[in-house]
């Protein structure tokens, strides 16, 4: 029904006017949107354009769509072809570390898939983007619209990929920084993961333009016991108990 | 560029041989292929067959894939339309947790996905199978083919739907029921997750099917701390840390 629905917009869109094909003549061509192998062309993006739409994304859709979906409407616009095939809310899921679970940061859930459509080596590229997230203070990105337009907020360093661990410990931090207790549900927390958003979204821009046109090739890290988390950060009891 | 490929193999197919018309005359056909917005239409599908599909699916493309392709090649083959714009390969990345970084289970990444493809209360959907993930003794999948044909395999209660805790909690069970260590890199524990994707895989159509066919209404799980991780199976210390 979809297809035919597609097939119907191109034949409005000029192909049809000139030929004279029924609708369900086209709509019988074997493959038609049928997605190609990946990876897909990946054309240089601007981090600061991206960042500014992950930053409102995120009051829409939360984090993990939020990055998603401000990557993948600018390749739709300056690609095109098989990106016109994704839907720009699929990624809402992720938002909270996955529906609220408080695992895998969402914008690393994101980014991740990203990298999935659009390099060979998706797998080192996330590891460096994750690397990068568990040790940089962020959020860096700071919004010229809003409420909080153009005002500074603390950074914190993750020391983690998992949602809960980074929003616990901005929030520690955040609680200092204003003199007052930064719960996790309160606002404050969630424009940090707005900036968040933002900031993991121009990373990942970064990222994918030098690994496509600056000839920058990423490091795999190598895990133990099935993770490449640091266990320390956590398992003082739980991993005796384990071993 | 690939838009370009994409309406060639198009014209292949049959639509272009009748009508005459150059690419670039197709190609600019606007908004060609665009999804449709979310929910997509779904059809009910056999768990049996889904998780046939899933096991042999781990093999390929790992733990996530494995869930989200053998749901949607049966969507692809059953609904068509714009299932047919998502390539099979995309949840690759969610192996190992999020390229091996152990966090969440990349079988329930891969099912959030098809949820938040398919559902309108997608994030209670997810609730429920997480909930189910981490309170059943998994997995209970038996392959019908390869080296461990009909074979029985020990199952264990994970807790948690993190990856690396899930399957450490299998190991040190296999270990005893094997009677000889049973690492996390071992071919054994690779059967595990094989099956424990075609169980998921199985678990996620029986949930769809009820949701849409059989009046089945999720509950959504309140979360706190912004996790609805039980925060005791980790943290007896940096819980501490972090109030």
């Amino acid at each position: 029904m979809e297809r035919r629905k597609f097939l119907k917009d191109a034949l409005k869109a000029g192909v049809g006017m000139a030929v004279g094909l029924t609708i369900p003549e086209v709509a019988s061509a074997k493959g038609a949107g049928k997605a190609p192998p990946l990876p897909w062309p990946y054309v240089k993006l601007d981090p600061k354009k991206v960042a500014d739409k992950a930053y409102r994304g995120y009051y829409e859709h939360e984090c993990c769509d939020g990055v998603f979906a401000a990557i993948i409407t600018e390749l739709q616009e300056k690609v095109g072809g098989p990106y016109l095939g994704l839907p720009l809310t699929m990624m809402w899921y992720g938002g909270g570390g996955v529906a609220g679970w408080g695992t895998i940061c969402g914008t690393l859930n994101g980014a991740a898939l990203i990298f999935n459509l659009t390099c060979k080596d998706f797998k080192p590229m996330i590891d460096v983007l994750c690397e990068w997230y568990q040790t940089t203070p962020l959020p860096t990105y700071v919004p010229c619209e809003g409420p909080y337009c153009k005002k500074p907020f603390p950074k914190s360093v993750s020391h983690s990929p998992l949602c809960h661990v980074s929003v616990q410990r901005w929030c520690k931090i955040a609680t200092v920084y204003f003199g007052e207790t930064v719960p996790y549900n309160s606002k404050k927390r969630s424009e940090r993961c707005a900036r968040l958003t933002a900031t993991v979204a121009a990373k990942t821009v970064e990222l994918l333009n030098a690994y496509h046109f600056e000839g920058f090739r990423p490091k795999k890290i190598k895990g133990k016991q099935k993770t490449k988390m640091d266990c320390r950060l956590c398992h003082e009891v739980t991993m005796k108990e384990l071993s």
